[in-house]
């Protein structure tokens, strides 16, 4: 049955689909009729929540804590949060500062509706999480994508940032570390592109989502650079609690009525179930098996990259963080897509194609995630020896 | 300290943060003070998640279910509220339509980024809800606000609908039953609606997040109308469950593709926990215990409505469902904010006034929310009593 129907908004054309969701769907299909397929193309911990979490949202749940609660968060959440920053980054940050969002996304959402007017343009690495751009369009914002390579780990850097500000340039949008890459933007470089956004009369804001995951350092914040530096985190990521959808922002605290006001009316309040999870979240128990799984991540990832470059990938810039390794197929293939295509019906392994994340050297690479048991990656890269022979 | 910042979207001029926060915080200073305050301005029902709901999600944690699902959710889910349609409504409508949402809210900036661009004008009935308007200026779509009166339920007709399209209109949104009004629309009069935007190349959309709290009566839901309504529902409501944030939208079967990649990029998906809960929340033992504190609700309505009319105020359009009562204050004070404002120091009660809803006529009337057991609601006219006498 076809029906006649209005128009529907000209910025959905300017919105791709995540080509990774078609992978995954197909990935399905393949498993339905009964195949094999090994996922490295999802950008989520196979970890379960920890159980103390859990059992922390359970017994708020039974005790009746099932309504609103402030649009910026429990009042003790923002607390913890900023407590964490305290002894793990060694920073003072006023729990007035942070907003509990509705995950990373409706921090992301909160924030660049705060600090961009449509017409506004934002300076963001490409490659790149595609939905930062897509938020930018969603509040009439440019995103615009500065390409960059593996001379710079994919990231922005201050003459970058330099070279690509217009007259309508407001901001500029960076992770630390970044998803495709894992690659991290040190502090001195986020220093001069502050300095050099400051100077212009933008804004820095941060994506940190995977901050907690860099290994075998502690990776400073770029809260320790001013207050007027705007982060974005997640409980998804390091806490393991994707499908709970919470997060948060730290904000100069002159934004905070604006932000209150926003989130009111866009969200209302984040999940309350979340919040009381995430309360246990900062408990010592807690952090030990955090730490656990992040060895375990650190493990896979040590293994995975001399493992995909003795197959013939090339790696130009390493993982130093997140759960990813993007990697140059093109001694294979010269797209990356329907290299992506092969690997999941030859091999029975998704990828994601470079193009999901933007249009530098995009079919050149794919993102490989390493979020599977370490046995099954292995298992993964045996596969891949046999197609690539 | 202060700090030097660069400036924010011009955007947040346009958009007003809840008259009722302001109040919530000042009744709760009072509490904390030692004065005991009623609050009748909350729009929220004071029953907690049924213990079924609950307990589904704590299975489905303990199990392990702490992942991402589908942007739209899970299919099981979209499968029960389908289902929930056909069995409650006698309704058609294929799984496909429903889209899982992050609360009504989510659901409201997905169907408004997918139906209006920049400029597009949406009618909307004053008093109304106020996020509505804030979501299309969030999206650069410009709300317009129709004022309403008592004679046609404080809600719109046929009749303003025409009136009021211009050049740019491009939909019209509407709530049934109203907030701060808890009147409705008849189907009659919602399928002129509709022959009219239908008409002019418009979309409608209609916000039943208070479709099963209409009392004494089985009301048809908008969607009998046609495939081309959009419908914002929630299982904040009825199925009492605020803080868990989950709505869903019903579109038109060519929307999902739309509407799915939207959903990917801003919130990737519903909260996880809220979704496992809500499959049982069409159980039959379940659907009791609903049924019961509405019939608790309506009892609190048949009470409150001639109370407060016999202290003095007219209720020129009196609920048919949801939980308010629109009171016109304007016997006992001029404006409603000042008005709101002495209730709360002088009689320890809280109530919304008008002009969180809009500008026509808001200064003369108050919301009052029966979102309170029926003795603090007694108590509370006994305040007002003494407070008006």
């Amino acid at each position: 049955m076809s029906i006649s129907l209005p128009e529907l908004a000209g910025r959905l054309d300017a919105i791709e689909p995540f080509r990774v969701m078609a992978i995954l769907a197909r990935a399905r299909a393949l498993e339905a009729a009964g195949r094999s397929i090994i996922h490295l193309e999802i950008g989520e911990p196979d970890f379960p929540t920890p159980e103390p979490v859990v059992e922390a949202a359970v017994a708020a749940l039974r005790r009746g804590e099932t309504h609103y609660t402030p649009a910026l968060g429990l009042p003790e959440l923002r607390q913890s949060i900023a407590r964490h920053y305290a002894e793990r980054h060694g920073l003072d940050i006023a729990p007035g500062r942070i907003a509990v969002t509705t995950g990373a996304s409706g921090g992301l959402l909160l924030a660049m509706a705060a600090l961009f007017d449509p017409g506004d343009e934002v300076l963001l690495a490409d490659p790149g999480y595609p939905c930062n751009r897509h938020f930018a369009r969603l509040l009439g914002a440019e995103p615009k994508a500065v390409p960059t390579g593996p001379e710079t780990g994919f990231q922005l850097t201050p003459g970058l940032v330099e070279r690509h500000w217009g007259p309508r340039t407001r901001g500029v949008l960076l992770a630390n570390p970044g998803n495709p890459t894992g690659t991290v933007v040190s502090l001195q470089a986020l220093r001069e592109i502050r300095a050099r956004v400051r100077g212009r009369g933008g804004w820095l804001l941060v994506d940190e989502i995977y901050h907690e995951l860099v290994y075998g350092r502690d990776e400073p914040s770029a809260l320790a650079l001013g207050e007027d530096v705007v982060v974005v985190n997640s409980f998804s990521k390091y806490f393991l609690m994707t499908g709970w959808r919470l997060g948060w922002l730290v904000l100069p605290q002159p934004l905070e009525p604006a932000i209150d006001k926003l989130a009111q009316n866009a969200f209302l309040a984040p999940p309350t179930p979340a919040q009381h999870a995430a309360l246990a979240a900062f408990a010592p128990g807690v952090r030990e098996i955090l730490d656990a799984r992040k060895a375990e991540l650190r493990a896979r990832r040590d293994y995975l990259v001399p493992a995909l470059e003795a197959l013939g990938f090339r790696i130009p810039a390493p993982p130093a963080g997140a759960f990813y390794v993007y990697a140059d197929c093109s001694r294979f293939a010269e797209d990356s897509e329907a290299f992506a295509e092969r690997l999941l019906l030859e091999a029975g392994v998704a990828v994601t194609p470079g193009t999901d994340f933007g249009s530098a050297g995009a079919r050149s690479y794919v993102r490989i995630a390493y979020t599977v048991p370490e046995a099954e990656l292995r298992e993964a890269v045996r596969r891949l020896e046999g197609a690539l022979a």
